[in-house]
């Protein structure tokens, strides 16, 4: 099938959604099966305006650039479409001989590239909807690692790593806050900052098991008659035996789908408050890692980088080889010691509306930090750090 | 004159403050002059408790690779000693036949370092007392910038070209609190993110200019009108005209030194509120990066940590030449187009008790920016950031 194509970005952006955006592109150049290829401006809102930009005519050593730059090179949007706006969509699609069509972004994406791709089977209308998967939280489904997550946990190991070397120099408890409303995928990878037996992360709570202050409390605690002091990750997400985000307690603001912001810098400062007065422990501190975690410049996973180009390209392979009329690429890992990751296509419904939590063999028995089986999955997704050391007459010295 | 020789690290912690210790004792273990090279654990406070390692035991590659490592690798302390303190101190160093002091730290360890080679001088000991300079701060009297900036600032940069990247993907107003309690040297470097005319920071707010509510929102109000959007970087130690630091109406936490905390998340969140509230922006998000700019692991600035491995090395170098009875190390820039420095020995009391801002050639004249000044005199310190591009057809559109 000869025709137009049209990619577009959603979502939160990450440091290597450009590049799934350029594998996309420059495959496409040379498919032979398609005509134009636009990129619509903050996605679907892009769509609805006619907002695209002709990615042919951009010079090939500036898509080169713009795959390695961090967020969405074509804007995003946070808009969840209605199944009525995707009908307007397919319009326009259908009128500019689209028969090409690529959505970046998590499960939401693929639910709209569902419903677009559902119009035009059923108007009897030839096109190919692809879902390229993208997500710093990790929690696609039928994936084993999206692209995005490897560079979004290499910041958090690289600032954790950093932040437990400052605790030690200074003492006492630092809570460190990370991104993630509902899976523990990114917060689990501080633990990739664990070099020595005592070093930090001492403790690491996800969304997945609930958190009680009681609990905290009693584990740093512990945690500094051990260690003589304590590092803590805890996402943002963290709920009460109630299902409850202990953050919402804290924080009244509100995003475009409804859901309280969490990056406010309240849970860390609560629970240093908490700790500060139960445990009489004078130096607390708490850093919210925020919004820096998915688009900082300069520390991308090469893997991940490297993962995400391929996504694109094989999205647009699969599209134009005429096997799939729909549907998404999947990340998986081949069996086998080696680290390899084998790329495949699935149906949108696949990875549409739901998402995945952190299993429960990465989560300890106690619910205070990760396994050795979860570093051992994250490590190559997130790669080596930089070398750090410590003086040896000083190890095992807390 | 032969001896022992003691070095300590004092203050917050830098990213390169590892390589003027290790410049030290790699100097030290070659000069010829130098028995036994003590490294007194959490500064002054080792010196007391006598807890000192021996730095000639380390292997040369253990030496080498905690160079490279954020934070204090002998630990720090932030404790500012008294006149008495210093008598104390220096009985232990005479005792052990340290002929050779070193004090890696602030203006406070130059103070002290002072004090301590006072005190010998009137007890006829013989001993070389220096002092080599960090600070993120930038704030050191006599120096063109001090180590330890170069890298806090390139991690300031990196963060705010993502972020601006971010806002640009999903539009609204982002503001971004960096650390500098008094000195703007540290927010000033979020200039360098910028590369196109219309690039964020579009607002930069150092402690060396009185803030004003009204007038940042009016700033804020103006910037959405020409670029649709806004990135700010304010410093969290920023004042009101009555000179009271903006950020002490949300915190009440203080440190050791009676200060209060600033790196709370509360100065940014405030600062959100007032822009949502009062221009009806719907998008309005804020980040306190915390204290994970200066310790992160892998955003060094080569020219900081080169330029901090040599400070060591002058340090050792002035003090076994003979010349010097006690010193402080400083760094200046030669005249010229070519970026190059100069390292001289200068008094103790030069750099010691008071800070320097950031020069009034660096902040615009409306006060809510750097100059074109600014970035030339920081870019070579920083460092050249890692390459990022936009979309040709994108120039110009906001």
């Amino acid at each position: 099938m000869i025709g137009n194509m049209l990619i577009a970005q959603s979502g939160g952006p990450s440091m290597v959604i450009n590049q799934s955006l350029i594998g996309a592109v420059l495959t496409a150049k040379t498919s032979g099966k398609i005509v134009e290829i636009y990129g619509a401006l903050h996605g679907i809102q892009g769509i609805f305006d006619e907002d695209f930009i002709d990615l042919r005519a951009e010079p090939e050593e500036v898509l080169l650039r713009v795959a390695q730059t961090p967020s969405s090179a074509l804007g995003s949007v946070r808009r969840k479409p209605t199944p009525e706006d995707c009908k307007a969509i397919f319009e326009i699609l259908a009128r500019r001989n689209i028969r090409y069509f690529f959505y970046i972004g998590g499960n939401d994406s693929a639910e709209t590239a569902n419903i677009i791709a559902q119009e035009a089977e059923r108007q009897g209308y030839d096109m190919c909807c692809f879902h390229i998967p993208k997500t710093i939280d990790n929690d696609l489904l039928c994936n084993d690692h999206t692209p995005g997550y490897g560079s979004a946990g290499r910041f958090v190991a690289c600032a954790v790593r950093g932040d437990d070397l400052d605790n030690r120099a200074l003492g006492g408890v630092k809570i460190d806050v990370i991104m993630g409303r509902n899976a523990g995928f990114l917060t689990a990878a501080a633990a990739l900052a664990k070099q020595d037996e005592d070093d930090g992360p001492h403790l690491v709570y996800v969304p997945e098991r609930p958190f009680t202050v009681d609990r905290f409390v009693a584990d740093v605690a512990q945690c500094m008659e051990t260690y003589g002091r304590c590092v803590v990750a805890v996402s943002e997400g963290i709920r009460g035996p109630d299902g409850k985000a202990i953050a919402e307690s804290f924080s009244t603001e509100t995003d475009a789908h409804g859901n309280v912001q969490l990056t406010s810098g309240a849970l860390g400062e609560n629970l240093a408050a908490v700790i500060r007065e139960r445990l009489k422990i004078k130096r607390v501190r708490a850093d919210t890692f925020g919004f820096i975690q998915r688009c900082f410049v300069g520390i991308t996973s090469e893997t991940d980088a490297a993962e995400a180009r391929q996504a694109g390209e094989e999205a647009v392979k699969a599209a134009t080889s005429g096997e799939h009329r729909s549907g998404t690429i999947t990340i998986n890992r081949q069996p086998g010691e080696a680290y390899q990751v084998v790329y495949a296509v699935a149906p949108l419904v696949s990875v549409a509306k739901h998402t995945r939590e952190l299993p429960a063999e990465y989560i300890n028995e106690a619910g205070n930090n990760v396994t050795d089986a979860f570093v051992a999955y994250a490590r190559p997704i997130v790669g080596e750090l930089p070398v750090t050391a410590r003086f040896v007459q000083l190890k095992g010295r807390s």
